[in-house]
């Protein structure tokens, strides 16, 4: 079987990251002998600038058809006047639609050789792994009706949560399934006290529970508690599977408890192919951070974590991923530091491009 | 003029730490000669299990009349099966809608006696002093059409986030004229870059600082980043204004930053009545912890608080609101802690009672 890769770099700091993630994939290829036809294209505000969309229809139709997306970044301030409908997001916003990317897998995990780096005690913090399941298709960022409208002499905006049953359920099942490969254990968010999606959430969460991962231990938890438990004690958590816009806000707060943002990886996942590999697409947490933008300043490790997560959901090559996330661990272990992870204790510092070389010799030391 | 009160103690903890708040009152009318005409009723669970209803419409009409309403907490497992229309929540959210009670304020400090408590490193927190100003009586909490329903076989959960450009105008207004006498800074928060009615709070609360407040220094984030920021360098930040569902998490978290979460009070504001006082509930960010409910453990100090709140907000005694916040701060020197204060370093265990009574003493000897 060939395995094809679409390679979107998208805005700011993205096409520097995926030159480094280049650098591993063509190290996979000659020393490993796993190879990838890879193609690669315009997303966001890239996009945008030659094309006048953040995403053109030819695009979407070959991310339809590869094995995994790997996406940069997308965003920026050049493109914050734009109009609404082709604004930078709405290229990726519309590759999660149309793939129908329903699991968001966002790891929050803090790497120990970072632990100190974040703005929370190390002892809340050192360890942590969990595992955020957001819903990434549905909600508030797709539900109609939505926009601007005048009502008398008054704009009115308006958005709308909407969930089925049969969306709920198939994201319930990748966070219980992901639970029994990890600690077993599921807390589910919403806001049932004052919204009615968030009880059909939970009832729903509930019934799958119930029904089929009877094994696995469930909870459930008012996404306001949960932002709190989140700060105050995360390591309770193994996986936490909640909606689209409540993943947002939580996986980015999630994110930030590790110290690491520049470190962390995701994977948006779909139904199976006709391969029998499932519809995805990887990218980084982090945004575009224009600001550093073509300084070589940027943390490739997000972007190179997630061309691991694709090794081992889209490829079934779990022990190369592990060889990969190794090689990171063994940097960082050695010092190794770009710039957003120079912490008082000091370190090696090292450019974009430094910490891709030294990640590939990692590897072929390793 | 008089001073008229209603006191909601609630659920859970909620009766006992306004037990407390009742002997403070007390003291300003004995020793300062600040009278309150004190009525008492119930809400939430505790008002269904009388009338089986959350909010009886005579409590609803009385809450009308007076100048100030102070809550204790609603809501606890005991009332978690009850149909989404009577649950708890619903007899607080019909006070909030029908009182207009627009901005709500939650000040989020960390008390420099307790800044190890945080699980935030102390120099991320301690000194820290944001407001958050969060809308409260529209947006997806109250928006329509909302429900479940039935569409072939499936249920689903329908709910509607909404903003007219009027209601988010004066919330707006209120962060601008909290910041006039803070550090003069508001930052608005939103998902401009997914959510039409982002959209529109993004233009509406620029609008209204360029024609009024272009003193002040406005800056836009999106919520997710916001949730970041909070996390990473919650010092950055001023005034923050944002919408009900979002504020929900962020008040949440940024109260959890403080480690004083038993600490906190808030007041949510309305439009002047015709004695020219505001609509007001103030009400502790705290909820109900049925799991320590009755046992003399819960921590009084929010509620005391929320009544320091009234005093300003409501009654014009901003010298007294002072008095009582620097005798909260005195028992705190004094190294007093309920069971939630008690951390590694120590300190004088007191029950909620005790408290109370240590607040009133040090106010006389203040
Ligand atoms: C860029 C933006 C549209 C996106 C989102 O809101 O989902 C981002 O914040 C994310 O979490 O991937
Ligand atoms: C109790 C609940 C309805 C309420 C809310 O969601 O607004 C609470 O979480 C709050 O923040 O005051």
């Amino acid at each position: 079987m060939t395995n094809t890769l679409l390679i979107l770099p998208g805005d700011g700091i993205g096409p520097e990251v995926m030159a480094e993630v280049r650098k591993i994939i063509d190290w996979f290829g000659a020393k490993r002998g796993i190879t990838f036809e890879v193609s690669e294209d315009l997303v966001g505000g890239a996009a945008y600038d030659k094309h006048g969309t953040p995403l053109t229809d030819a695009t979407m139709a070959k991310a339809q058809e590869v094995d995994a997306v790997l996406l940069g970044a997308v965003g920026g301030p050049k493109y914050d006047k734009l109009d609404f409908s082709v604004k930078p997001e709405r290229g990726l916003l519309r590759l999660r639609k149309e793939m129908d990317l329903y699991a968001n897998l966002r790891p929050a995990q803090c790497f120990d050789a970072l632990a100190d780096f974040s703005s929370l005690k190390r002892d809340v913090v050192a360890g942590l792994d969990i595992m955020i399941v957001r819903e990434l298709t549905s909600g508030v960022y797709f539900g109609e009706p939505r926009g601007i409208i005048k009502e008398g002499n008054e704009r009115v905006g308006i958005n709308t949560q909407r969930y089925t049953e049969s969306e709920i359920a198939r994201v319930a099942r990748s966070a219980f399934e992901l639970a029994k490969r990890r600690g077993n254990k599921v807390c589910s968010m919403e806001k049932a006290n004052v919204m009615e999606s968030g009880v059909l959430w939970r009832d729903v969460v509930q019934e799958i529970h119930d029904a089929e991962y009877p094994e696995v231990e469930l909870s459930h938890m008012y996404a306001d508690a949960g932002a709190m438990q989140l700060t105050r004690a995360p390591k309770q958590f193994d996986v936490i599977v909640t909606d689209n816009l409540f993943g947002d806000l939580l996986s980015d707060l999630a994110a930030m408890l590790t110290g690491s943002l520049g470190m962390l990886p995701s994977a948006s996942l779909g139904a199976p192919m006709a391969n029998g590999r499932p519809k995805a697409l990887y990218e980084p947490v982090h945004g575009s951070a224009p600001d550093i933008a073509g300084q070589g300043k940027a943390n490739p490790i997000a972007c190179i974590l997630s061309f691991a997560m694709a090794l081992r959901y889209s490829f079934d090559q779990g022990d190369e991923a592990a060889r990969l996330e190794a090689a990171v661990e063994k940097v960082l272990a050695d010092g190794l530091r770009t710039a957003d992870l120079m912490g008082p204790e000091g370190g090696k510092p090292v450019s974009t491009q430094g910490m891709g070389d030294a990640i590939v010799a990692a590897l072929d030391a390793g």
